[in-house]
């Protein structure tokens, strides 16, 4: 394969971001077809990048002209979608969560197996984000030491008024549960979850504060705050046995100005995690020609995400420290 | 009263340090009298500070150049040398912690209560840090909202051979407890821990990772790590509805040097403290010239840090979330 | 042109990383010729990024398969190579300096001109740095006000031992005038230069300090320090009337580690301007390919950074302030 | 002497601020007389700060309770008020600057030395701030080598309207040189002045930018720019030929809030110089006490940064490089 032909499923928000950083140009990829559930805005988007608007997924994942799937609808097609594509043996990138329940995460493990190759790559791109990747770095070099603490901060500017406590949990954290394993290389053992209080301007749903300590005892503390009113922040700090190496994101510049002197926040993840999503697709496009696995969520990734979500959900609810399941890893995922 | 004439009651590291600070000057204040288990060391530092040794801490509480006692002996004696200061009437500003037990912290309770007048400060410096009163003072504004995250971290370069898992709850945590009960302005109600792993270079002990959760539900997270290797570092992170403050500590000026740009981090509290020992000791000793009030702790404060670490203790022990003890709050300490 | 096919003249260090990043990928382009002087050197990269090696530099420019050209060759070739790819019709980017004398830098507008089409862009990459291209949109936004200063540092961690106090103004501070005239987006009127010592550890040139004024009067003050030592950093900051805005460049981590906390400084022009050259050659691609102008610099760019450098030579040798040369702007560069 | 009593002339701004920080403590120190050419002024002043109002400046010099006086008054009455001071033999600070004309300055010399004895410090309080006097140690300590350049930002809110182009040379500019010469321990040789356009909002003046260079060589250049609006700002970064350290002021807290991330501006000089002056008075105190000398400007200091303003002015009105004069100084400032 010279060139790796791009089929986008669902054109909402991340769909149109991710279809137009294809079409914008990334290396060795080529966006062909679109669909949505709402054809005529996936039409609309495929005559502006100079695509094929198809009206089913069905036919967009057997389309001749799709040598690999993007799936960016709504969480709850994900998994099924995901095991179409395993099924017609063309790569996938799925959104995350990959899956909405656990026994679809495991039959894209079934399937993928079945499959006798990895095809399935979640959408958890602050692993190619430049700051966790460094972070990762400097961890493996012994820089700092062994790690002890693992401290995150995500806070989005304002937030849906579907969202709930619950979501916030379900959905929101599993960037940094994702996050959490990468950096430290190993699996989630157990989860403590304390609510503080309900923001006044958020009536509908509680910040989280979620404790995990990971299999060989690093606290990890999560912080998940989805109406942080003045802007999109993630941070995380890593405390090693002899240092600490933190993100430290933000524009390329300084501001001084009307009695602040520092940078300006976002107000969404575009500006924050551009060049992740950039990078995700570079390697991802890559790893398809080249047949390199690639530092991303893959399957199983996109699964242990999920027990640890499950765990998380069930010390919320019972005020109590769980244990996450540890199923076996499979020798394939190994 | 012109002048407050200070007596100090051991001469170890801290009582130097304060002792020297007096001498240098501290206004309204003059170093007059010290003491020391070990008689030489505080007759050289006597000497060379222009004050009386005195064999016995009784005697030195009991002298008539004395007006007020600082208590910086082992803490086993705080609680009962403080006890005698305020049976003789005299203010007296004892060295964190100010009992070893809960009914010495009692003790102290009805002792100031009888005497009618609030004659104890306890040494949880931090209050007059300028980083922490500007926190409590932006919380205070509105301009961050409502609390409701506090993410704390206190790491000491290195710790004495003695301490143990237990003792950094027990002991260096208390520091942190205070910090929380002063910027929030109100009281702990449970407390949950969490150890990570030992770290090779300092095995006799865990660093802990503390959540507390406030009466009214903030969130309070502590990291307490005391062989951190690269430095002396407290910080604080207030997360509020509308915005975060946070401590920003640190030498007045940047280096750039050896492939590093940035600060030069202490390697005790000394420096990073140093302002906050000048102002605890000016604002204790206006404050018995004037008889107004300061912002210091008193004994009822450490009195309810006593029990937060109390219910720390248990909560490492069991594993579970432990209530913190809430005793009516007696009129004279509102 | 559905793709750009490119030929690179000069496998040096920067003709090499230029190959790789092509290679690697630059959306519509695609690396199809390599020369260098040493032929074996130009025939080993070839192979490696699987593009053509041809003996002259003239074959490349006259080769089928090169649409475009990049001159990385040495300082001296640059203007002659130029204008033979002017010659040929084909879209030329220069490494700076585009020219080593002003007739060459003239007979480039002369030939563009008669070329009838901009065909010509000059490898001040900082253009497209997202701190320069910030700064400009911040002063463009009003946030900052009307430009008094800029205040630039521009530090090489080492140099090489042929560099004088002369190539150090001649050479090094070009991308500090090109940045000038672009963050201001005026020309430059007058230039001072005062010398500091040289050095003990680089004792063949002096560091300098220039001292720009703009047309309209924006005073820009430069550093030029190619033996900087500790790492390679290039700061400024523009002042306002209303306020400033500086660049913030850096990892996207801090690391808190033997007694320092902040970030690490890069070593060479690299990791800090990564970026900045591959969108160079993105918007590069994309204008031959579209017809749309970039914010790159053109023809008239080179000339007039040059005619400051004049400027700056004689002032330096002179020891007084000099006018620049202000040549009238021909239409075709309006 | 066991105390020293202080004497205040001029209670305006500056004058009541530090009369209420001696009154506030300065150790060693008790402040006995106020006097200011508003009667009333001095009078209020004294009875809030219980010190004794005084009609006359000389009467305040004589008083038998006054030991040193403080100079608050207008600066053209400095000089005069001074040498009175030395002659009464007592000890005298003299707010910056010290003398109006250069004959002045010389007068108080040749005072100072006529009365055998070290009497006269000037308020540059700069000397006194920990970010100077730390970039001073680390100068000293060759961490960062020999100095090439020190780069200066003096920046003011906003300015009174009497504020002319060119009292920012004659005044606000003194801090800057007498910082130079301070942190480089040397003479300034040369003097160049280029002024940038003049603000829309504070018409009646030019910032101005100031190039200095020591004997040995070093470049120092100064923006000074009293309308800067964001707020009050004062920098420094001291590039030596291994590494730079710069100035880190601001406030202990950072904030997230509104869309900015970062330190809140002061807006005026007193919280940012606050620690500066409080400490310039300890030493001063403790200098008159013991007899040591401490690291504040002496006459001699005052008098050479007034040759370097004067060499500004005329480099300023000239447009050219002007010598600063270099008389010889006298055993008795060595």
């Amino acid at each position: 394969m010279k060139e790796v032909r791009i089929g986008i499923i669902g054109t909402g928000v991340m769909g149109t971001d991710h279809a137009r950083k294809f079409a914008g140009g990334i290396p060795g990829a080529r966006l062909t077809a679109l669909q949505d559930f709402d054809a005529a805005r996936a039409a609309s988007l495929a005559q502006e990048l100079n695509a094929t608007a198809l009206a089913e997924a069905d036919a967009l994942i057997a389309h001749p002209e799709v040598d690999a799937v993007l799936i960016c609808s709504p969480d709850a097609t994900h998994a099924a979608l995901g095991l179409k594509a395993i099924a017609a043996g063309k790569p996938v990138l799925i959104e995350k969560p990959p899956a909405a329940e656990r026994r679809e995460a495991e039959a894209i493990l079934r399937a993928e197996m079945a499959a006798g190759r990895r095809l399935v790559q979640v959408g958890y791109m602050r692993r190619f984000d430049p700051g966790y990747a460094e972070m990762r770095r400097v961890l493996a070099s012994g820089e700092v030491g062994a790690p002890l603490f693992l401290h995150c901060q995500h806070r989005n500017a304002t937030s849906a008024s579907y969202l709930t406590s619950e979501l916030i949990i379900a959905n929101s954290a599993g960037h940094e549960f994702d996050a959490a394993r990468f950096l430290l290389g190993e699996e989630i053992a157990t989860a403590t979850v304390i609510s503080p209080p309900t923001p006044q301007k958020a009536p509908g749903r509680q910040p989280q504060f979620i404790v995990l300590q990971s299999v060989s005892g690093t606290v990890v503390d999560i912080e998940v705050f989805t109406d942080a009113r003045y802007g999109y922040d993630v941070r995380a700090e890593l405390v090693g046995e002899e240092g600490t190496v933190a993100l430290r994101p933000g524009p390329p510049t300084t501001l001084r100005q009307a009695a602040r002197d520092g940078t300006v926040v976002p107000q969404d993840w575009r500006p924050r995690f551009n060049d992740a999503y950039r990078l995700q697709f570079e390697r991802w496009v890559a790893s398809i020609l080249t047949g390199d696995r690639n530092e991303g969520s893959g399957a199983w990734d996109g699964y242990m995400t999920m027990l640890v979500t499950d765990a998380c959900l069930k010390a919320w609810r019972s005020g109590q420290r769980v244990e996450v399941e540890q199923p076996e890893r499979p020798a394939f995922y190994r």
